[in-house]
């Protein structure tokens, strides 16, 4: 492990919404950053405004880098990036830190890390919650699976992107709580959702239900970000029905694997069923007002 | 109604651990005060203490007051102490305000509303959020049902005991307000307490999962009230399991007599079904984390 005054040269892979922000800020940091993306030309317009080096696959970044980070969409192209043809695996040799920032399944992390170990190669699962504006000023909350003396190592690369930073438990239990949040945040939208139709239905006046109970005992993130846009049936997508519900799902399965039954999930998620059935996959997860409405039969 | 620098008379019905707190913040905005609570010589003794002029019921009290405040435990005790042999309806006149604090239910509020208007009294419901703590320094958050120039005329008597105070609707719907707030914070707290089972039985660090999902989107005032006292299994009574089953029992009544359901609240219904059934109704409803255990046979 280099001391803190070398910082460790970085590959970054994925420039989207998310991780153009994040990579953004680890050149800011002073490490020495080697980028990659999907699509052709942009890694290298982003390396020349950001004093980044370009290049054409996730194995060459792997070369040039002590510790490769991966912020793409899903299991799949994680799998791609890290293990497929052209992979960081192509690269890997003993004491290369993967860290793995994308959401995916628990058991496909375990899997992919299992992988890079037979090359010597380290990983860490170190999935992010916060949006854009927070990706952009370095303030996500990081949760953190993965060995202590690899969190150790990553920790001043994560510093660069996170406010609260976590270590969590082993590898693939920073994947886990993320999703345990996500279902958590799912079952208080729907529980908002059904408490507005409620007070609507009661005749309370809806802005006096949303200052009142934010105040109160019934107070929640989802009713802060969400009970606006439910409100007035505008799913301009921060997060997507069809991603909230398929991490719901995941939750689910790991809640069976486990022996433990999560009913507010589940309820959530066959509200978010409803929600897709309806077409609104693509609009952001406020759209399970809709199902709410359905089955009461009534609108906001 | 009086201008504002000419104080109306007060009377305070109740002196328990909330009233008492509240009454003492409205001598101290300088009401003349006139008390009376259910057990004899406490009501002396309190008035010699703040200035308060003490009296044998609750009619005397109303003869000496323009807005009598209520603050009891039930539909019953306010039932009798506003129209009970002795109480403020015997001292019922137009222009007299009753502002009713206790919880009860909606259908009682309008009921006992109806009563004394039949003598010309006026009645706002004011239920409050915020416990003993909140009680003492006058920031209550209190949500009012009634008429409109009946909250403004009583605004600068609630001022003296809260910090949001908002009128939500007709005469009960601050009652409605108040139990769909605490069937929201219920469902919330299932769903806090199965999300903690899952984290544990998957071998995420608790102490790491409160932290990460309180600055994350399954936040809640539950998750930060309750799973502290849910990880200890210590349910030192703050919120009696009892007292949160009867106002979602209540709240899921209005919402049948609404026609909308509330699937979330009807499952917190259930597992405090459940926590009653194991004799721990006196105990505070963090309890509610044994039935989620009783479900997963498994602990914390």
């Amino acid at each position: 492990m280099p001391a803190q005054s070398t910082p460790e040269r970085v590959g970054f892979l994925g420039l989207g919404i998310m991780g153009s922000r994040m990579a953004a800020n680890v050149a800011r940091a002073g490490f020495p950053l080697t980028v990659w993306t999907h699509t052709a030309g942009k890694a290298e317009r982003w390396a020349g405004e950001h004093g980044a080096t370009a290049v054409a696959t996730p194995a060459e970044a792997a070369e040039r880098s002590d510790i490769v980070v991966s912020m793409v969409v899903d299991g799949e192209q994680v799998a791609s990036v890290l293990l497929g043809h052209d992979g960081v695996i192509e690269a890997g040799r003993p004491g290369l830190l993967c860290v793995e920032m994308s959401t995916i399944a628990p058991p496909d992390t375990r899997r992919i890390g299992a992988a890079l170990g037979e090359r010597g190669v380290r990983m860490l699962d170190a999935p992010v919650t916060g949006s854009a504006p927070r990706a952009q000023e370095g303030s996500l909350t990081i949760m953190v699976g993965g060995e202590p003396e690899d969190f150790a190592r990553a920790r001043p690369l994560l510093e660069a992107m996170g406010g609260l930073i976590t270590h969590v438990g082993d590898l693939g239990q920073g994947e886990r709580l993320k999703l345990i949040n996500n279902a958590l945040g799912a079952a208080n939208a729907a529980a908002v959702a059904e408490a507005l139709l409620l007070a609507e239905a009661s005749g309370i006046d809806l802005d006096a239900f949303v200052e009142v109970v934010s105040s109160g005992s019934g107070a929640s993130a989802q009713l802060t970000l969400k009970s606006g846009s439910m409100r007035e049936h505008d799913y301009a997508p921060l997060f997507k029905t069809a991603h909230m519900l398929k991490d719901v799902r995941l939750c689910l399965e790991e809640a069976q694997a486990a022996g433990v039954p999560f009913p507010s999930a589940a309820h959530a998620r066959d509200l978010l069923t409803a929600t897709m059935a309806r077409g609104l996959g693509e609009q952001d997860y406020a759209a399970i007002i809709e199902a709410a409405e359905g089955l009461a039969g009534r609108r906001l």
